[in-house]
């Protein structure tokens, strides 16, 4: 009996392996794909549902990765800037984009203020600090997110008047931590 | 009289040269735009509308395009080629995605033929003939499409078995024609 039992713990156990394996691998995924069908997750961001729709790490692109992410009321993304293009599309609900326009001072300094609803779209100019709200009471804010040179480097803020060079790296971000794999060095 | 009417007639054309020109200007447009206000065409395409979410020659995006396409049932994008990545989401409607995989022979060949569907999602691989229809005969195939390298340089064939080294190089295409603007030379 604990035979049988340790024979089917290692059988769940391998079946498991394999689906993770099989999350992270970008052979023989279909060609079309259904979105709800997609990995869904929070990855540790409290208010945020994060799909990725094409990604570097995920469905092996190279140059865009497109995100559906949904923010529930009064929650944000951090105060953060990438080196990369970002657009947005705003598919429901609304919310406040800050957006220090300076940061090409020491520190992001005090931001600007926009609203954001539905079925607007704006873009992030590169290295901007930035921080998207869902400022909300009621509803959701869905996006739809498009950026350029995956997979995403941040650097996160604590506050509008942190250094840039106190800024936290973060790398590979939450949604890629599971299946980033390290490059292979060159060999010369 | 007649002098009245001709100075009506010269204000209007530069009213409309001054709309023409600050359609096509980067500079001044507002950072979070109302997507149901931006300029919507067919741009010689029967079928189609077309928007342009946030695009090169529009907004002076460097590294990302976004699109709003909307086709009629019946109606498709030519059978053609890029050199850059692309995504497309389906928001509404269904229809048949046509890619000839072996693209790297003389001709595109027999494409391969896929269902896609409301909240579905596919990339094309660079440089892979390709040609999406609405094979819906009574709804709309609404998509938002995302390239890379924009703005988008376009190889049309006219049949599946068309040699690459005849298709036809079409740039700037369509919905840039009116704004694009040739870069001015090195100096060197």
């Amino acid at each position: 009996m604990a035979g049988l039992c340790l024979a089917i713990f290692f059988a769940l156990l391998l079946l498991s392996a394999r689906a993770e394996a099989s999350q992270c691998s970008v052979k023989g995924l279909p060609l079309i794909r259904n979105i709800s069908e997609l990995p869904q997750d929070n990855y540790g961001r409290g208010g945020l549902s994060h799909i990725t729709i094409a990604g570097s790490v995920m469905h092996g692109m190279k140059e865009v990765e497109l995100w559906l992410q949904t923010f529930a009321p009064g929650s944000a993304t951090p105060i953060h800037r990438h080196s990369c293009e970002e657009v947005f599309v705003v598919l429901k609900g609304s919310g406040t984009l800050y957006l220090a326009s300076s940061s090409h001072e020491k520190y992001p300094g005090k931001p600007q203020e926009f609203k954001i609803y539905s079925n607007s779209t704006f873009h992030i100019p590169v290295n901007d600090a930035h921080q998207v709200w869902n400022s909300n009471e009621y509803e959701d804010l869905q996006m739809l997110v498009v950026i350029s040179r995956p997979p995403v480097r941040v650097f996160i803020y604590e506050d509008w008047f942190m250094p840039h060079t106190a800024a936290k790296f973060k790398f590979p971000y939450n949604w890629d931590e599971q299946c980033f794999q390290v490059p292979p060095k060159d060999e010369l």
